[in-house]
């Protein structure tokens, strides 16, 4: 009961009316403010979720409280977090259909026009701006254009931002997104934390005690979600930095040229440019011949460097359904690796993996 | 990419299949184990969650996808995170019913079997084991066995054990639960954190990467699980020292003796005894004549002291459901405040809390 020292004002109830709690509502609310400098948004446009793939959830789950018929489409190359519960949705009943993706693993707006053509104006759409597996970048701007002129205002446009955060400049309200997905933990944050964009209100399915406005129930995460607003700053702040950003992607061409000489290794796509305006600089996918992609995590594993087969999200399923998506042959999407890099990553790093995956591809 | 200090390992992503991805694993698999050892159930039941409120919303949602008829009830006592999703289910069309409380505050078996024989037996129940507003304390085992005899294992056994854990011994197994909620802040860990007991697995509403056995999707929370294993800990030792338990009772009791020699104080319920087997001695609620709880709680802050009007998680809300269940008149309900102990608060603060109550009596 006694007041505790200010230095632990974050770990008091931000929704109690006492002291501490007044305390820990104003830092909760200086957190929020933070990240909509950042984000370029309204403060109250924010709600503080446990992660990404609960503010896809809270969006999408809506959809059983809205009133009136229309269907939810998705990407096909979208992350499970997305996918998964549009499939639950259809199993319960909602009209659900993808939108297929090009060659290249974007979606294109061609792709979106015949889509909507065969299925009718979807109620809401789910689009992510960067895919998780091959970093291609989805021209939000133009789909979105593409889905108002099929709906207007009815269609609810989402987008699962979690793989650009802090990767890809962000344009919100400049993409005409109704909903956004971020999380903490892809910016080098703490896990169990989340923001959730929502242009306005909306009806959700799960209740409780009506905190953040009613949008996510649970005692709010204060500590999380001033830890959250620093790694958004952070972000920004090196993306601000072009030198550090052109040095990023000075990496990866010089990865991508490297793999693009290996005979044995096929990118995926195959037309992957060192430099490619249609991919984030700091994802990549790729495919080494006659060596399941497992085999090439764990022999890299072995070497020092941790690279993944497709979503961790999606460790326990070998279908590798963003490939497919692709029209990625299935041999070669068994093979697929993901390999990505991150602010701190430095060149030696990038020369020291090129001479490993030189050293596996000589045992295997 | 390349390896990060094993310091860091609770951080790299448990279903990653690297290295520190299976260390990651190892450490989240050790959290489950010491919650599962403390909890006396099998570590695969145990499943990490963000919180409370989430916990209790997976197993009631569940019910949107359990086959067959059969409706929901819950205690009319329960905490917004389960009376409030409750009806959302009904406003989805499910048959949900609540359970009346006794003027206690709690569920007596007479007022369930009643219950039962009016809405027929339900497909789920739930019923938490201490009510956070007045530290009402529920006996699970028998009303489970009324629960039972009703529909058997057909029955969904639910129980909120937020306010329970660390504070009264719990017995998950001989109460005959099938699932449990549990969250660390209340245990004084950190936020964004909570746990899930599922006797049997159970098909979720909201889906993802497949992580926690598919119950809870989202990058698992390695660091938050072995702080909720690590204050899990801590209060089950701090239990078992039977010592410092007794001084709590203790403390308590010179707490509601003092507030009975109060003339314009009025506990809630009436006859709450010093020393009342049927009460939590870690919760109690009190009303002052013509002094609204929230001038109360708000004088009080002012002296130094942090206590509360009805649930944090409801503090927009001015209704007072609990204590309308209990069918107190809406003028105490306005002036009922919840006072609260913890394993740290001392003998002196409960003697420094009459005081303050004593001052502010006097002018207000």
């Amino acid at each position: 009961m006694p007041h505790k020292s200010t230095g632990e004002v974050s770990f008091a109830n931000p929704s109690s009316i006492h002291r501490e709690g007044k305390a820990a509502r104003e830092a909760l609310e200086e957190a929020r403010e933070r990240c909509a400098k950042v984000l370029g948004v309204a403060a109250k446009t924010l709600f503080f979720t446990s992660g990404g793939t609960e503010s896809n959830a809270i969006v999408l789950f809506s959809m059983l409280l809205r009133p009136g018929g229309g269907g939810i489409c998705y990407s096909a190359v979208e992350h499970p977090a997305v996918r998964e519960n549009c499939l639950v949705l259809e199993r319960m009943g909602k009209q659900v259909w993808s939108i297929p993706a090009d060659k290249d693993g974007r979606i294109g707006g061609e792709s979106l026009e015949k889509a909507i053509e065969k299925h009718g104006s979807p109620r809401m759409a789910a689009i992510m701006a960067v895919n998780n597996e091959t970093g291609a970048i989805m021209d939000l701007k133009s789909l979105g254009e593409i889905l108002r002129k099929s709906g207007g205002p009815r269609v609810h446009f989402h987008a699962d931002l979690v793989q650009a955060a802090g990767k890809i400049p962000l344009n919100l309200e400049g993409w005409d997104l109704d909903s956004a997905a971020f999380s903490a933990h892809k910016l080098g944050g703490p896990r169990g934390i989340g923001l959730l964009y929502l242009k306005k209100p909306l009806s959700v399915l799960v209740l409780g005690g009506g905190q953040e406005g009613g949008i996510r129930p649970g005692t709010e995460n204060t500590a999380g979600a001033l830890e959250f607003a620093a790694v958004l700053e952070a972000h920004a702040e090196a993306q601000a930095q072009k030198a550090a950003a052109a040095a990023a992607e000075k990496r990866f061409m010089k990865l991508i040229s490297a793999l693009g000489s290996i005979e044995r290794c096929t990118l995926i796509p195959e037309d992957r440019l060192p430099l490619d305006s249609r991919f984030s600089p700091w994802i990549l996918q790729t495919a080494f011949r006659d060596i399941p992609g497992e085999v090439m995590a764990r022999a890299l594993d072995d070497l020092g460097f941790a690279v993944s087969t497709g979503s961790a999200c999606s460790a326990a399923s070998p279908e590798r359904p963003v490939l497919a998506a692709m029209g990625i042959d299935p041999r070669l999407r068994l093979e697929g690796i993901r390999i990505s890099q991150g602010w701190s990553t430095t060149d030696e790093e990038i020369e020291a993996l090129i001479a490993a995956i030189h050293e596996v591809l000589e045992y295997l």
